[in-house]
Parts: C-alpha cells; structure tokens; sequence
C-alpha cells in the first residue's frame, strides 16, 4: 500500500493522488442499487496519456486491480470501486481536441461531459446524437464504457455507431490505437466495437474519434393518450411498420405520468393509461405528424395532441426526462431494469410487467424507449424493509426473465455492471460466456481490469 | 485423404461432397489480382447448420484448414483455397428465414444473394442498404465476413451496422449465437461485431439477423463536371460541410468517363477531368439538388445537370457502377485498390494517385465513393509484361502508403484477405497485431479457419 502510493507519485503530480478516505470514499459507487462496493487504496485523476500509462503499469507491476470511472452516473455498478484498487477517475481528461465539419468528426479526451461535447458541435452546426438521461453529467467516456443510449436511439442508434476509433492503454500500459477516423474501414477485426460496451474491463479509453451527424432541424412533438398500454405499444408497432422514422418515440405509463404530474404540476393526462410521444425532425414534419396521429386514433388513442410550438415540444421532453426522478419520489429507493425486447413484443412486456408488480404488491413504473422496444421498468420500494427489498429484486429479476422469454436482451443501454452479471451467463449461454471469457484474457491477462464486472475470468466453481 | 472424405460423407448427402478436380478447381479463387491459391482436398455444399458442424467437428478432428467461400467476388483473396483445404461453400444455404416489418429485421442463411434479398425486403416496403457492385452474385454471408460497403454508405453506412446478431459455427463444431434481434442492447462484448469483416477466419456464420430500413423514395441525380479533381474533391468537401445528406456522393476521373463511354456509347463529358455524381433520396430532394448544384459551381464546375428523371437517374448510376468493368477493358488485368482516408485529405489522394500512375508509367483509373473518402484506383496492366507487371505491384502498394500518410486505411470495404496482409501490420502497429491474434487465437486455437488471411497466427519470424 506504502509501495502503491509512492510509485503512483513518481508519474503524478500530488494533487492527482487522493488517499484521504474522506475524500476516497465518495468514489466508491454509481447510481445503482444492491451493488456492492469496496474501498478503494487511492483515487487517481490523470489530465495525460502518460499519466494513465504510468497508472496502469503501477498496477501491473504491483497486480493491484483499477476501477476506471467517468462521472459515475452509471445503472449497474460498472464503476464501483473494490477494496484495495486504484479508482482511475478520467474526469480530468476533459479536452475537446478537435471538432472537423468537413470529415465530420470530434476527437476528444473521455472526460468530456457529453452534454458539453454536444453544445459544442452544435456551435458548428453538427450533431452528436447519444443522449443519455445523465447527459449533463456523464462523460464520452462513460457513455463508451457502456454503449450508452438515450431518446434519440429509434432514429440515430447508440454511442457504438458514433464511435470510430479509440486510443486506448492496457493493462500493462501500452498504448493501442484501433479504428479510424474515416467515414469507412475494415482493416483486420473491429477492437474499436470490442471496447465499446466492455465497462473498463478490457483498456481504459483515453482518446476518441467520434463520428457526427449535420444537425437537424428542431424537432416537433405530438402526444397521444391512450386507455392501454397494449393500445399505445399497437400504435408504435404501425408507426414503425409504415415506415415512419420519428426521432423520438417514447412511452410513459400511468405510474410515470401521475409521477411526473405530482412533482411538477405540468398537467399532463392524469387518467390516461399510457402515454405516448413521438417527434419527428424532418425539414417538413408535417406529414408524417398527421399520418401517426390517425394511426394512434386507429390504435385507441382517446386524445392526440400536435405540440403547438417548440416551447410545448420542449415541455413534453421535459417530462419524459423527468421520469426517472420522479419515481424516485415514490418510495425511498428504487431499481431500475434495461429490457430491450423486438418492438413485436412490447405489449407482451408491459403487460408482463404490470402482472409483475401485481404479483409483488410493488410499485414498478415504466417509462420505455418504446420505437426501440427498450423498457425501463422501474422497481420503487424501501430498502429499510426487507420484506420489501426482497420483493423489489425478486421483481426486478423476474421482469429480465421476461425480457429473456419474448426473445429480448437484459440490457439494451445501461450495461451489465455486477448487478446482472448472473443473468449475462443466462443470455449469452456457456459458449458465448466462454468466448468472452477468453477475449478478457487476451486484453487483461492478470484480471486487474475492473474485476467482477460484466463477467468473471472464471467460470463458477472452476 | 480417404479419411477425410470418408468422414464428411457420414454427415453430408453425396451430391454436397465434390472431389473431382475439374469440378473442385472452379473454387480456387476470387476475384483478386496477383493473390496465390492452392488446390483443395475437397468442396463441400452444406444445406443446414448441422453439417456446417459436422464439417467443423471433421476439421477440427483431422486437423484440416478449411476455407469458408460465399460467390466469391471478393478482391482480396480471403476467399481463396489453400492447397489440400476444405472448401466450405455456403452457398446452398440460401433460404430467407424471415422478413418482419414491425420489428423492421430480417433473419437470414449466408448463402442469399444480395440482390435476392434486397428485392425480397423491397416488396414489404423495406430497404436493405448494402450494396457492393456485386450485389447480383455476392452473397449476404460474403458481405459479413467482408464487411462490405457500396454506393449507399456515404448515407447509410456499410454492412456491419446492419448486422445485429449471428449464429456462428465455431472451429471445433460447437454453435454459438451472438447479439440480438432488438434494436438495442449492451450484454457483454460485442462478438457480432468482431466476426463482421473477419473474413471466416474466426468462424463461420450460418445464419445472421439483419435490420433493414423503410424504403426511401426514388433518388434523384445530379452530375457535375469539374476541371480537376481537385476542384471535386472541394465540392464534396462543401457538400458534406454543409450538413446535406446524400444518399450518393460518387466521383469517376477522367480515365473512368472516357473508358466507359468506349464501352457504352453513353455519351457521357469525355473532356471532364472530373464527374461527380449526387444523389437524394428525400420526399423532397429538389432543395438539396439546387444547393449541391450551386455549391458545385462555386467549386469551379463546367457543367452541373440535374437528371430529369428515374430514367436518367438510372443511366448515370448504371454509368458509376459500370466503371470497374469498363477499365477492365483497358489492359488485360486490373488490381483495385481500396484505400479510405478522411474526406478533407480526398483531393491529396487522388493528386498523388494520378502523380503515381505518372510515376510508373500506367494507366491508373480511379472511381471514388468520395462522400466517404473511399477511393478505387484500378492499376491496368498486362500481367504477361513481367515488368508492367511489377510496377503495378509497386504502384498499388505506393498508393496504400499515400492513404496511410494521408491518415486514412488500407481498406474501406474489401477488405484484408491475402492481398493486403503485410499492410494490415503496417496500419495496426505491433501492439494492435498482436492483440488481433490473441482473439484469432480464441476463437480457432489450432488455426484452422481461413489460414493465412487478415493476419498470420505467428509474429513475423516468430
């Protein structure tokens, strides 16, 4: 420990070195429930390359294992610390290297808040789409680390398809580029798509060329209310199905509505059973508003809404983003699941999901990415009774169950983390576990990299 | 020899087990220039995934490489046979398995033909992008291992980001399924992904889900004559500043125009330096097609003409995707080379291509996907002149180097095969070289999928 600390300083400067477990402790956790954390030995806050190499060949040197973290407002417990490591926080790394509207790339350093990044090619007329809920305070490289997604997937996908290349540090502190910074390339296999999505357990990102989209113009909002949730998840099915590209198309049911409304007095339909908001950012949205209002009368809906302006539109995003927060009010904590099933099967999953909470005698809102068929149901409950925190796990694993039954994936953007490594060994089955097992061995041949998260080196009982 | 025969008959029909040499030699090669091949041992046929493994398991057991071979109209030899081999042909294994418009997804056997399916998804209303110039004999299972690209991707990308999940076959038999039908989803690495591009080195894809996109209206073209390629090059550069969306942004020289028309009487501008193609796909494409067309002529064009209508559209894009074979007419062989480098860097690479083929005395047409930045120069030359024959060589590896100067791959779409595999090195450095091993390693420990292509299982001398 005396040792660790005293090679760390010799390639950092002091105040990049915390030990102080005051001041440590505040990194050991993200934003999930029921993961555990450990204390970390020291947090480290490189601003160079060089520093994070030094890091890591520290570690190496002295097999001690590395959380890397960004801004730790992850849903999985990717970035809580163990006891003993090194909590490699990037948020120092925080340039924007370059912006090029002519290749239409930003190259930038993981720190960048992605909402930063986002204002700042928007200053040029450029576009970076991914947009998680914690885009003010999640950084690129976070959003990497997990393949972050956001409302603006069912048009523009995730954080994977905007990232070209990475320079990244192993392990053992070489430095590795992969990808490019061209529109195209296939040059030997894809270790950019690999690091995508790995939660630091493979290198640690230190540099990224992210690809832009030119900026589109503003987007225009119509809400439909609807007397079910199988009626509001018919209506997304046809809108996609005729072909339709909304920008947005996102679902709030009754729990998340009353939720919203009694925490903002925004006077959304208090009754309605769900509610569904679409947008679409062509150069005309006209059209294509008109034809999904009357698919959504077609589907049930009792009350179709065009936002008037932008300042409604806004105000109708506004409260979908608030979702999350506002079930928070509900019950002292809460679980948030990620299931992503075919768009064919939303209804089924909803409606599994309502039996669910029935069955538990919870509280479960559900707010979904539904154009995507991505859910987030989300378990409200009291950790202090444990009747109760039982439930709320029992429920939040039985709705990824249900994911898994009608074809889905256990997480479609938040990451595995330690709160559903088990049921990654349920999705990707022994052979696939294997494989990934033997990819983590190839970049983290002595498993210091984030251990225990997404999966473990090796398998149970071996 | 006997026994391998013997063994594949156990689990294979007679007529899926070919041995006569007259028969076998069709399955030597593909489409690549001044790639070696050798003779193999035996061509199997497979029709399901069960006898996919059955040869797997009877390689693995015999310890005999075994090449995995869709139409082969590749241009790298990846798909070329190596002496005593097993050719694994998949094209039998051809059957659309599902098209869902809801879900917007097709699932498919790697065997479909490109243009088959593309058609197939076309009658629901639904677009697949990819769309190689082979498109009417390449295979969907073939554009995977290649990655392959086309003239859509300056709009909607190459195939990897069509590919959501894969059955694979591994080297020893086992079946392994990869990623997902939904549209998100973040459960572990991403393994689809490393096998798009992998050119069958790494498995073998028996079966694949594909999204598809709704089908866009019919694009309209532009075509625009410049004096040089570089005042082109500068055209597309401000096209794509500006933030428009092609769904086309094609480049021939004046090599490419002039070799065509010999060809097809087109009439095409025989004096241009430089035709540019662009097109839109919009509801609406007249105000990109006025924009691009004055930004065209800022840029310095001669001649800007908008098509007047699909038919005419048609002609100029069936005058693009005729060039390869039209500068095939020009000497008696061709190598195309590939090379990708950021658009701001386009106008450097077709200058220094042009000063090569000045260089080396050869006759060097180029046609460009040059939204992307993905430049095809075709070195003509007469492989029969052992001396025109070794400045081809020359000038098709002087112009990978130029596209590595200039920041760009040695492959945007056609990946690494045997042809470009001391360049792949090159562009990976040796940490990457030898991080892309270790996964070769993972998935086939005893090297017997597609040996020596992408990449040696050794380190030079090693």
């Amino acid at each position: 420990m005396g040792d660790l600390i005293k090679v760390l300083h010799e390639g950092l400067p002091v105040e990049a070195v915390l030990t102080d477990p005051d001041v440590t402790r505040a990194y050991a956790n993200d934003m999930a429930s029921f993961c555990a954390s450990g204390t970390p030995a020291v947090v480290v806050l490189p601003r160079t390359v060089e520093q994070v190499r030094h890091v890591m060949r520290t570690a190496t040197a002295l097999r001690v294992p590395v959380v890397p973290q960004g801004a730790r407002t992850g849903l999985s417990g990717a970035a809580n610390a163990s006891d003993g490591c090194i909590v490699l926080s990037l948020v120092k790394m925080d340039r924007i290297i370059e912006i090029n509207p002519v290749d239409r790339v930003a190259v930038v350093e993981p720190g960048v808040v992605n909402a930063v990044l986002s204002r700042a090619v928007a200053e040029q007329g450029l576009y970076y789409p991914p947009d998680p809920s914690s885009w003010e305070q999640c950084t690129i490289g976070g959003n990497i680390g997990t393949a972050s997604g956001g409302l603006c997937c069912v048009k523009y996908g995730v954080t994977a398809e905007y990232v070209l290349g990475l320079d990244v540090v192993l392990a053992d502190g070489r430095l590795m580029s992969t990808g490019r910074r061209t529109a195209k390339g296939v040059a030997g296999y894809d270790l950019t798509r690999l690091f995508v999505g790995s939660e630091g357990s493979l290198g640690i990102v230190v540099r990224a060329v992210l690809a832009l989209k030119p900026a589109p113009p503003e987007q225009r909002v119509l809400a439909a209310e609807f007397p079910s949730a199988a009626a509001a998840c018919a209506a997304v099915c046809e809108i996609m199905a005729r072909g339709h590209a909304p920008s947005l198309l996102e679902l709030m049911d009754r729990t998340s509505v009353r939720a919203v409304n009694a925490m903002t007095h925004m006077g959304l339909p208090d009754t309605t059973e769900a509610l569904l908001l679409a947008a679409f950012d062509t150069p005309d949205p006209a059209p294509d508003l008109a034809a999904v209002a009357e698919l959504c009368t077609a589907a049930g809906a009792t009350e179709v809404v065009p936002a008037d302006s932008a300042a409604e539109s806004d105000l109708l995003l506004q409260a979908r983003r608030m979702t999350l927060t506002a079930l928070e009010t509900l019950r002292p904590a809460t679980m948030i699941d990620d299931v992503c099933v075919p768009r064919s099967r939303l209804a089924d999953m909803l409606d599994g999901t309502a039996a669910i909470a029935e069955k538990y005698a919870l509280t479960i809102g559900v707010c979904a990415h539904a154009g995507d068929g991505n859910t987030h149901p989300v378990v409200c409950f009291d950790p202090a009774d444990p009747d109760e925190a039982r439930r709320a796990r029992e429920s939040f694993d039985e709705i990824m169950a249900l994911g898994l039954e009608l074809g889905g994936t256990i997480t479609g953007e938040h990451g595995v983390g330690v709160l559903k490594k088990e049921w990654l060994a349920r999705e990707l089955g022994p052979v696939g576990l294997e494989m990934q097992r033997g990819i983590k061995a190839v970049f983290d041949p002595l498993g210091l990299l984030n251990p225990g998260k997404v999966l473990d080196l090796c398998p149970p009982g071996g």
